[in-house]
């Protein structure tokens, strides 16, 4: 049995979303228990008129409610009696394996790093994400945000840690393969940092296919894609930007006239195959990565059944034990480079 | 009557491509000539077969081809007698207007570089592109990959040189609104470089609309979108992919079942309408921006009807007499640049 805490109150809709959301997930997964933290009263109100079952659900208590513009220092300072925070809590006292938010991604993070820690070995934890790729496959692509400013040897980080998820959650699918996002597949693309990472991720002993372009992370060429999070973050916002352009000129084209208007009633089962395939909501859910105990942000504005996937996401990674898997990946990856680095010194030094 | 120079051996194809990409052009375009410029027996052979109105075509003969794949300061040293090399000069010696290849990239950046020189006051030429956006508008974003790393005075003059082209093009339209890139719209988003980006176009008098988000590059909130190399090459790149994907998932859903391969017969109308509006040849024609010279980049593995495109491209910026609005935009705007910092430099003395 595996336990989710969740923050009730957070998101744009907080409880009308994230109650209705929680029941039809449990609906869904038989072997779950939630700890559903928020107002009291209110949360209780809010379950009894969803039907929700009890059996599996436990309110816990939380007075305060972060807002979404606040700022993460004064989240963390003023807000300890939060419910986003309250359900952070949870993972570190072991009482949930796994913790959901919608709310203040800022402040999250915050309080996440501040409450979790980071792994051993990981300066800066970092937001990533699955995208669906060719052939029903996804990518996993991070930092989507987290950190603006990289080392190489952040890179290299977010490269393990994302490897080792992959991994963890898909066991039987070999050494996940890694790419690092650049402008070219050449070594001598790129800037200064991505040229360090590059060599790096090289002598790594992770399954590392090179530089890999934007267009990579649909064509299934790689299982994870590293960029630093400015450049990570602007390419999520452009595919969604892209993904909800070229829905809507569909869409425009088949009110076009009568004759577009019934090839739309013919076409009808093909849609909406395709938009259950691109639905947004089924990509919800952001995993802070690195990070001591699993923490998922589902996006503000999502409705239920797209909060329903962001708990679907806690629960697959807290159902792999991802959180000790990464942490001995990890371990073994990062003693493999400094193993490398001191060789590599010690050749210096001889030829000295 | 504009003349444009076609470097005809560029490209995957060189002249099966070329050629009647021309000839489908000038049956398009009345008040139009084109110099042909490659290997003077080839092409009369080429544009014998296509049909081609030979009173509106001069062969230019150039000896030699840069290859696909050559290093830009070998082809620069070597091929002198270039295609590519002699298309360029064309344009510097006043015989044409524009010059568009379909050849290496970084060796046209090279020559159109070196022949040309850039505008005074741009310190580097950029890559430059259309990007079809909501409403049937355009977007134009910058630096799709001519610069990876980018001080905050080159952003601006990136933010210049792009907003100086989009007025040449629709003077109508008032001053184009300018975004720049970034990971949110609040001001203390982004890297520093960015950040005094910011600062800088914000004591401009483009008409700066702030920091813009991935997405807005469909959303129709700004003309001209600013970024640095790396970011704009990962961006186009993932527009490319992501384009790629849904169209490619669209067809698999359309081919699922008899049911839904008779759906896509009613759904052509519709379908083909969509498939014209994005039709990536449509919008093939990367612009060299920044030069003293127009230079359009032909996508290397286009057909003819997507060569015919980047003549258009060329064609439309030559007739607007793009360099000669863009040279003196940037004067004014540089200027009104200097001017403030000089005032700000005199302000901090005085303070002293």
């Amino acid at each position: 049995m595996i336990t989710l805490a969740v923050d009730a109150m957070g998101g744009d809709a907080g409880l009308s979303v994230t109650v209705p959301g929680a029941v039809s997930f449990l609906r869904r997964q038989a072997e779950v228990r939630l700890l559903m933290v928020g107002d009291e009263a209110a949360l209780a109100n809010a379950l009894s008129a969803a039907g929700a079952p009890m059996d599996r659900i436990a309110v816990v208590h939380a007075a305060q409610v972060v807002e979404m513009d606040e700022q993460p220092q004064s989240a963390l300072k003023n807000k300890k009696d939060s419910s986003m925070r309250v359900a952070v809590n949870q993972v570190k006292d072991g009482l949930a394996q796994a913790a959901v938010s919608a709310g203040n991604t800022g402040a999250l993070m915050a309080t996440a790093r501040f409450v979790l820690k980071t792994i051993p070995g990981i300066e800066r934890p970092a937001i990533a994400k699955f995208i669906p790729s060719k052939g029903g496959r996804m990518t996993l692509v991070l930092d989507l945000g987290a950190n603006v400013d990289c080392t190489p040897e952040q890179l290299v980080q977010f490269a393990v840690i994302g490897s080792e998820l992959v991994h963890a959650l898909y066991p039987g699918a070999g050494s996940p393969r890694v790419g690092l996002l650049n402008v070219g597949t050449e070594d001598i693309k790129g800037t200064d940092t991505v040229k360090q990472a590059f060599k790096l991720l090289q002598s790594s002993r992770l399954n590392f296919v090179g530089n890999v372009e934007g267009g990579s992370i649909f064509s299934g060429e790689a299982d994870v894609v590293v960029a630093d999070g400015f450049v990570g973050n602007i390419v999520l916002k452009t595919i969604e930007g892209s993904v909800r352009f070229l829905t809507t000129e569909i869409r425009q084209e088949f009110q076009a006239n009568l004759l577009t208007k019934l090839g739309a009633l013919a076409a009808m089962p093909a849609l909406k195959g395709f938009k259950n395939k691109i639905d947004p909501r089924k990509f919800n859910g952001a995993i802070f990565l690195g990070l001591r105990g699993v923490v998922v942000k589902s996006h503000g504005g999502t409705d239920a059944a797209g909060f329903a996937y962001a708990l679907e996401e806690a629960f697959h990674e807290a159902k792999a034990d991802s959180i000790a898997r990464i942490q001995q990946g990890v371990a073994e990856q990062l003693a493999f480079l400094t193993e490398k680095k001191i060789e590599a010194e010690q050749a210096a030094i001889s030829i000295d």
